[in-house]
Formats: C-alpha cells, structure tokens, sequence
C-alpha cells in the first residue's frame, strides 16, 4: 500500500522540506491540526526510510497562515525497526508545531489481540454530514476535504441542543472517494467536532498536545470513529478518538488534552 | 502544595541542568521510565516558571545508565496561562529521552466533569505488594521506592497465570510514606508491571512513546491505579493508566505505545 500525497513537500536541503500551507483546510479561521501534521509526517518518512508512522505526537505552539512553511527534521533515532524523529513546522521563523513521530511497518493483516468495544452505527446514509456551512458566520472548510458524518442522535448537537454526553460517533473519508491510509486515519483522529460540544461548550477548543497511533493498515472504504472525553479539570478536557476500518479493525487512537472553550455560545435552544 | 524533591538537578547554565541517575529506580537492568521522566520535567518546571505540568509526552531513545547526565531545555511556547518546552537528557553526549512538556496551574479542587469509571478496590491491605525480589533472577528496585500493590484477583500474574484481561488494578504510594504530587503521579503511571503480564507476555516491554496528562493536585494518601490494554497489532501494544487519589478524583491519565515482548516466560505453570 502507497501511503497516498495530501500535502506536497520539497526537499530543500539534508532534514529540510518546503510546504504550502492550504488555508482551506480550517474551522473558521483555525487550520485544523490533524490536515497541519501531515507534511510533518511526510517529511519525517522521506528523511528516515521506515515506510509509516507508528505514533506521533504534537504540540500545536501557535496558530498558522495559510502560505509558504518550513519542515525540519531531527532524527533522534534511527533503529532498523523503529525509528523516532522530531519535526518543528516553521512558519516566519518561529515554531508552529513541533512533532514527535515513530516510525516502522505497519501490519495489514488484523490485529492479534483486540478488546476495545466494537464502534455500532448505522449506515453512513442515515448519518448526518457536516457541511462546510452548516454553522451560521463560520466556514467549516475542512468540510470540504473530509466527509464527516454524525450518528442521528447527536446530529442535535448541530443543533445547540447538547446531552452531557461527551461522546461522539461518526464516520469519515476523504471527499474524492479516496481509499484511508495512515495519514487519511491522522486526519480523520482530528477531524470530528469536540466533545465539548455535547456539554453545551460550542466555541474553539485549541488542542494543545495530540497523540495518536496508527495499529494496522486501514481497509478501504469508510473508517468509523469514537470519540470520548472523560473530564474537565483546571481549565482543561481530555478527549480519546478509536477509529475502525471498514473491516471493522481497529486502525488508529488518538488522545488529546485541550483548553476548555471559553464561550458557550449554542447557535439555537 | 509544593513540589516535593524526587530527583535533584542542579543549574548549570541557561536552561541547562546537570542530574545524577540512580541506578536503583531499575527493573531488571533497564531505568524505569516514569523515573527518568522527573529530572527532566522538574529541570522545565526550573526554567519555566509555571508551577505544573499538564501534559507530558515522552519518547525513549536508549537505555541510560547510573550515573551523571545532562538536560537541555528548550522553551517553545511562553505563555501566561500555558508553557511547552522540550527537554532532553544526554549521557555521553547521546540523548536518552526527549520530553514534551506542556506546563500551567492545576487546580486542587475537583474535576468539573469526570466521567471515567470508578476504580474498585480492596484495601491496601488486602492487596499484594510487588516486593523488588519477586521474581528469581530479577531485582526490581523500582518496588524499593515505590509500593505497588496489585488487587488479588491479579496476584496469580506474579505466579504466572494470565488471565487474558490486558487489564490490571492495583495501589501506589511512595515508600517513605511521603504524599503524592504531580511527580509522584507520572512516576506512579509508569510502576506497575505492563499488561502484557496478564497475556502470558512475562518479558520486558519497552516504552517508546508514553503520555500523561496530570488533572488535579492529588490528595493525601494513596493512589488508585487501573491500567488497561486494548490492542496488540503489527509488533506493538497500547496501554492506558487511570490515577485517582484518596478522594477519588481522577489526577492523572496516561498512555503508552511499547513493543510486545519477545519473551513469553512463565515463571511457573
């Protein structure tokens, strides 16, 4: 399996890439930070030879523009199986996100061992997508490059009527009907509306570290995803993503930690 | 609440400290992880200036051994309310972990929203003590400083008797009693056996990856440890550690990415 090209990189020197950061990949004004690690990542499998990422974490440091930005990656260490690089996205000179990326071969026969709770949906048909333009005053660009559906009973979350739930479940592809790969299960970790959204919290929930792993090569077709966040302490929540392939096997698990958002705005009640 | 002193570091310069590693804090011959990780977020903690961290992000590169080493902190982003540094410990001129750090205040109030499961326990009493002579030809000086004690049903693992769960329940306190901090809980998500113990998987299990968000300042007292594991897939197994203190408060949740082990050794039948 080819890992597929979303993003361009060009080497521009030993550990250095070029990129064009797509401002069409946001939530309103916020490139989303699932779309911005994936050059990081590319660059990271160009400058070490392991064929796909295994885990990889970010720091999201400051908000990008959309234009021209920098990749620099420092190999940390460079084992026949596994290999560890850090990548800092560099944006007029200063650090945009700086990730931590393991690398080795991913399997695509199933999991040997798997015990988490099978994710149930009903047919993408009878799910909700969420269209770039379904919040009024915000463009949900990303939409347009990922199709996200929600499972009917949290499609009232789009409707500002929250459950204290905080869980989510949906499906995703890519828009051009293109077939998952690890860096399609990346973006599709970070993709879904924040759990927050289900206590009533409806503004930007800045993530500010995201961890996620890749388990074994995604089938083709729809992935499904969970989402689960389990508290909200010092001003900031949890929020856990499982994704299944349309093989129903688990591909990818992400965890990240965020700021609460401060501005409970519902669009309706 | 201050920071209790785990690991002493000493300025040697801008963002530079020196540390000294015990070599008692081992499994086997192999430094635990959890206690490498305290010099260094102690050493970003020094140079930051906020007084916790929030999210702390580990990549192990190679095994240290006892003796002097080296951090180097890197501040990326800071911020009034948030910091992220990386920090890095070198020994012979090698890195041996890379952390990331994400910093800020941690209420000692309770969580807002928790969500997670209750983590049941017999008393401390009732449960087993994982002593650092447990297993014959293995000292596990770790267990000399940390008191680690598994809920019965999961004693028979120190028999060598998997039950399949990839989960395991136990208690953790420092051994000189004293009680526990932000510190104490990251060491304590990484002190108890991996779940592979509980698949029959009895070798050593290398971290590569390991995460922990720090929620609260714990209580006084114990805390209550649940670990569980979800998928063992293309060479590599993912393992969650939940921390709640004396009061039930969930205080730290951790997750970890670690190469199956290659051993599957019972020590007895």
């Amino acid at each position: 399996m080819v890992l597929e090209i979303h993003t361009e990189i060009r080497e521009t020197g030993p550990d250095r890439y070029a990129t064009l950061i797509d401002g069409g990949w946001a939530i309103g004004s916020s490139l989303n930070g699932g779309y911005l690690q994936l050059p990081v990542v590319r660059a990271v499998l160009a400058a070490e030879g392991h064929p796909h990422p295994v885990a990889v974490t970010t720091d999201f440091l400051t908000a990008p523009h959309a234009g021209e930005a920098e990749i620099v990656v420092e190999r940390l260490r460079t084992g026949k199986t596994v290999g560890t690089s850090r990548a800092t996205l560099i944006q007029d000179g200063q650090p945009v996100l700086v990730s931590s990326v393991v690398t080795s071969t991913l399997d695509s026969s199933n999991p040997d061992v798997d015990l988490a709770p099978p994710i149930e949906l009903p047919s993408p048909d009878q799910c909700t997508r969420i269209r770039s333009d379904v919040m009024p005053g915000t463009q949900l660009g990303l939409m347009d490059h990922v199709d996200v559906r929600l499972a009917p009973e949290f499609a009232n979350l789009l409707r500002g009527r929250p459950d204290g739930s905080m869980a989510l479940r949906g499906w995703a592809r890519m828009v051009d009907g293109r077939d998952p790969d690890p860096l399609v299960c990346l973006l599709a970790a970070d993709a879904f509306p924040p759990v927050t959204f289900t206590i009533g919290r409806y503004g930007w929930a800045p993530t500010v570290q995201l961890t996620t792993y890749l388990r074994v090569l995604p089938a083709p077709g729809w992935l499904r995803a969970e989402l689960r966040g389990r508290v909200l302490a010092s001003g900031w929540f949890d929020e856990d993503c499982t994704i299944r392939d349309s093989a129903g096997r688990l591909v990818a698990q992400s965890r990240q930690i965020a700021r609460i958002p401060r501005v409970p705005v519902p669009t309706e009640n």
